[in-house]
């Protein structure tokens, strides 16, 4: 669902994969009119997996809901020169370009060159320009060599492309800052954002790279345990699972008394001089204290695990498949006013989201589904460029341009 | 290193933990006058591991770098409504709340009623206001059953932060968003952002909530590979490790021709009757093409490999630990112009980070380091509330507020 904060903003997006189509995304769902630009029959990210049995993308149509497509034959001279156009048409909320391709045509000085004030923002692999994606980056980072107990030697990758979302919402929070000025300023802007600077930026910000540098030290592989405070899985007696995490004060009072280790704790706490109060000697304590509670938890069932910790507000979670997720727990639901479902055309209805931002009594408007390819082919061109049917027609029938009878999941 | 885009705003950070500092972070980064308040003697998060030898925190002062400080006693009345002051204050590019503590005293519709058109920003755990980090949202979320080899009855966890880091961008957009509303039409906006929809919404943007709903399958356990095309680690003659990822058809090319398989992967083709050319395909032959490449990389030596890799201009990355990134990445550095060397009082000089994002053409100023607490409280009081040398010192004789000399890692 969208909010209408970025009403009068028009975003120009030529992307694909994660990270820039979900920065216009991120815009959308502040209710910018985001025109996304594929080629006709489709880029390269439109086929990704998972696909319906009809062929749809549910990853591509999960990240481009809410936003407009217009079809163009990128590899012709007049069909880029409409993508320069649309990204620098007049008026004072239009002229930003969004785009993870870095290509010559769509450089920021060929766009300035027509429009002085254009924004745009492109998202690269390196700064250099050289290609690299969320897991080439992640595996510099250092986290798989001390994820799941791994090693430099059996490093361990993670599945969710953290740092195509931090690029994603960083970037768009980019265009949204400079767009600010320019509103001030009449000053355009040229961002650009690497994944790889996102991630080792990242590490600086969280005290990684000084820990590196300073105390001469990595992090250390310590498998599902939290770093610097108390916080590990345990097991039920049914096999299903929950996280705890005890890194505030109140968090560990909360569960030492829901799971009654109080008075182990205390002879712990006498026994290896360490004063659980602090975080720091939790953390260092971890060990024997997970040993304390893991017999609590492999006496009960999760139900019955879950009643106790909810009771005495214990910081919890419950591992969970997707597909558990969706059947079980309420915030994944309409329940919640961040969901809702959504007619995707080709793929059916479904659970989908709106922006994770709540903005009090305003009320949120459908998102729109994921386009076809050329839905807003004509419309598109027609608003923003003022062409008029003899020139839309005329652009179809060279092939510089298609409509969604171009789309090749459309039945 | 900081650029001005957002100079003129004042953003008042009264927070914890990594999501609502580093939105402020993100803000100050783009020239925002971040005042960030403590309790006088630190807050919860004050302390946080790592910390240097002295003391500080090598955790918050990365996060906490380039903003003001002011110390207030948050218990008294008398400092909460300087809080309340300070968030409310007026002036067009003043009267916003970034925070995490989900305090009545901090409600939106108390600030307000001091200033009708303030901006509060609130990140919470769950949208009900109960407690959630982002390791206890995290396994709920599927990653873990599918991270390192895991199943739901042995999940890994993350270690990376990363519904924290999300947060924080979509925190910042939010804000940067609302502030530009406000200028065109003069109505604040109480925003919340909860962890757990932060996290539960991204599921529904990457399509595997629909894959749950529609196609009935939880995302498998692959280890290292990439879902949905190539990609995977591979281990080198010296030990050593590389991850490659073939996603694009010219990444796909690139590969097999830098590890000389062209033949190997062709027969294999025919054998299997895939066609590698098509990613979803090169996914399901995931397996055979890593035994054909496996025995390439076993060969070398990684940098031998590495040679080959960025001839042919493979996707590939190098695994290190961030010692060896900070010790051999060029892209950590003093050559790449997003670092930038700081002298964190406490800590000593250290290479540090502005923001990712590089806006051509204007200079970056540097960072300041993270503050003392309290550093900034006098003038804070004189700037923003206007105060007197008189009403400041009545404030420190009541203990209502102190400068760095009550920051307890002072020596």
């Amino acid at each position: 669902m969208t909010y209408p904060l970025l009403d009068r903003l028009r975003v120009i997006e030529s992307s694909a994969f994660i990270a820039a189509p979900l920065a216009g995304l991120t815009l959308a769902q502040f209710g910018a009119d985001v025109i996304r630009v594929d080629m006709i029959g489709g880029g390269i990210d439109y086929a990704r997996l998972p696909r319906t049995p009809s062929g749809r993308s549910l990853y591509w149509t999960g990240l481009n809901k809410g936003k407009r497509s217009i079809a163009i034959d990128l590899r012709s001279a007049e069909g880029r020169e409409l993508v320069q156009a649309l990204a620098t048409a007049p008026g004072p909320d239009a002229g930003v370009l969004l785009t993870n391709i870095g290509t010559p045509w769509l450089a920021h000085d060929v766009l300035a060159a027509r429009r002085a004030d254009v924004i745009s923002c492109t998202i690269q692999g390196n700064a250099d320009g050289s290609t690299a994606v969320d897991y080439t980056v992640n595996s510099a980072s250092g986290y798989p060599a001390v994820t799941g107990g791994g090693s430099p030697q059996q490093p361990v990758n993670h599945v969710l492309p953290a740092w195509d979302l931090a690029c994603a919402y960083q970037a768009a929070f980019a265009i949204v800052a400079a767009v600010n000025r320019r509103q001030r300023t009449g000053a355009g802007a040229q961002l650009q954002l690497a994944l790889s600077d996102m991630a080792f930026t990242t590490l600086a910000n969280l005290g990684v790279l000084a820990e590196a540098e300073l105390l001469e030290q990595d992090r250390p592989s310590i498998g599902n345990h939290i770093y610097g405070a108390f916080g590990r899985d345990f097991g039920c007696a049914d096999g299903q699972r929950v996280m705890v995490a005890a890194i505030s004060l109140g968090q560990w009072k909360a569960l030492v008394q829901a799971c009654e280790v109080g008075a182990a704790i205390d002879q712990l706490q006498q026994g290896s001089e360490l004063d659980f109060n602090d975080e720091a000697q939790r953390y260092q304590g971890r060990d024997a204290i997970a040993a304390l509670l893991d017999p609590w938890f492999a006496a009960r069932s999760r139900p019955e695990a879950e009643r106790q910790l909810q009771q005495h507000k214990v910081c919890w979670g419950r591992y969970s498949t997707v597909r558990e997720l969706l059947a079980a727990d309420a915030r994944v639901s309409l329940a919640n006013p961040v969901f809702e479902r959504v007619d995707t055309p080709g793929v059916g209805e479904h659970l989908s989201a709106g922006s994770a931002v709540r903005l009090a009594g305003q009320a949120r408007e459908p998102t729109a589904p994921a386009p076809r390819l050329g839905d807003h082919t004509d419309e598109v061109l027609h608003q923003v460029l003022g062409l008029d049917g003899a020139a839309i027609g005329r652009l179809h029938d060279a092939g510089v341009v298609a409509g969604p009878e171009r789309d090749p999941t459309r039945a």
